[in-house]
């Protein structure tokens, strides 16, 4: 809530909060400056959150979603690219971990689910205030933009022969890159893989089958920020 | 399923089915062998399998958690050690991620979740039937056998000062490593930071504050993965 509310772009344009709740988060109230506050009942607050455990304090905010154009306006190092993501709460999730890691952007394509569903904002934790992400682009538009702005685009893949370890080893990942996972149930679809320069999947060194999608994204992204912290080229 | 049935401990006593998943399953329930296959409704089968959206057949296991001593009969190289955990999906995810980086076991300290819950069952997504887990050790008991066992005890915390990258650059993730990890919402306790050995946090890159439990967990555990693999002294 602080990550919206001091957001520079202005991007909360009410708060609604109970009276017990504008007492309890005042600080929160007092960052929030000029942006109109209004006391409500509980019951409407529930309402208006969409949550059975409303914390009594809900903002209503502007779309904060950009163009991939202007994601590249600077190139970025380090993208991530989510196909037919389905279930908002792995979706915020991601790009949660994104964050963390240091990543420019995250694109969901046209395909994957609506990042203002109110499980992605929460699950997201404040990344969707902190990280530009563009929706509603085509995979295969997505992919050649990021390619032509000179990042590798990098498939992850629990069946692909590369091994995340060995492309790290070799300097497949120092440079600036663009990954590309798909949906939480059935992956990539083989056309999908073809569009990228390599597709990789992380070891499973004991016996689970697959790891789930947030934990496989959390690996790759921390392997690539690694590797582009330590490996970085001189003019980099 | 497949997992459970075929698991060569003979977990598996009872196995509970319509005669629609009987046969979509055939495989399944050949691979159960000598498993009593008790064909029942719909109904019956959803009281039985406590979910939602039921697949159609219910197994009953006996427990299949082992004891510290069980664990290290054979040094383990690596460990995961949950403090505290509550969430019975974080646990499963968890569980199912260190298999997948290969760990030797989890440890579930007396005051984390019970595994069998039926939601950390699915998460685990069939690693609580690979991978040794013990339950009910008290967290300083725990950490000192392991200790003694000859590995090096890490805590992971968000505020820690070590990175864990430093320390991977170091050696300090090449031998034998217990992680210690704690509640997903307020971490570990400084009493119990302070059985480690060392205090570590993933790098945090961006702006999110940290990760939530399932991937800092991913990234700490691969990190432990890559190093035993990369540097194993000879006559490791």
């Amino acid at each position: 809530m602080r990550e919206a509310v001091t957001d520079p772009r202005g991007l909360v344009t009410d708060l609604f909060a109970t009276d017990e709740a504008a007492a309890r988060h005042a600080d929160i109230l007092e960052a929030a400056g000029g942006i109109p506050i209004h006391l409500v009942s509980g019951e409407v607050l529930g309402a208006l959150g969409q949550t059975v455990t409303p914390q009594g304090l809900v903002a209503v905010a502007r779309f904060c979603d950009v163009t991939l154009d202007d994601v590249l306006v600077n190139p970025p190092r380090l993208v991530t690219v989510l196909y037919a993501v389905r279930d908002p709460g792995n979706a915020g999730t991601v790009i949660r971990t994104a964050d963390a890691a240091g990543a420019d952007a995250v694109v969901l394509t046209d395909t994957s689910v609506d990042p203002y569903n109110g499980k992605c904002v929460r699950a997201s934790a404040g990344s969707l205030f902190h990280l530009p992400f563009v929706t509603g682009v085509p995979v295969a538009a997505a992919v050649a933009r990021l390619r032509s702005a000179g990042l590798a685009v990098l498939a992850a893949d629990g069946q692909a022969d590369d091994d995340l370890d060995e492309v790290a080893d070799t300097g497949g990942l120092d440079g600036p890159t663009a990954w590309l996972f798909g949906n939480e149930a059935w992956g990539l679809p083989e056309a999908v893989r073809a569009l990228a320069d390599r597709v990789v999947r992380v070891p499973i060194h004991g016996r689970a089958e697959s790891l789930n999608l947030a934990t496989a994204t959390a690996v790759c992204l921390y392997a690539s920020a690694r590797a582009q912290r330590e490996n970085r080229p001189p003019d980099g």
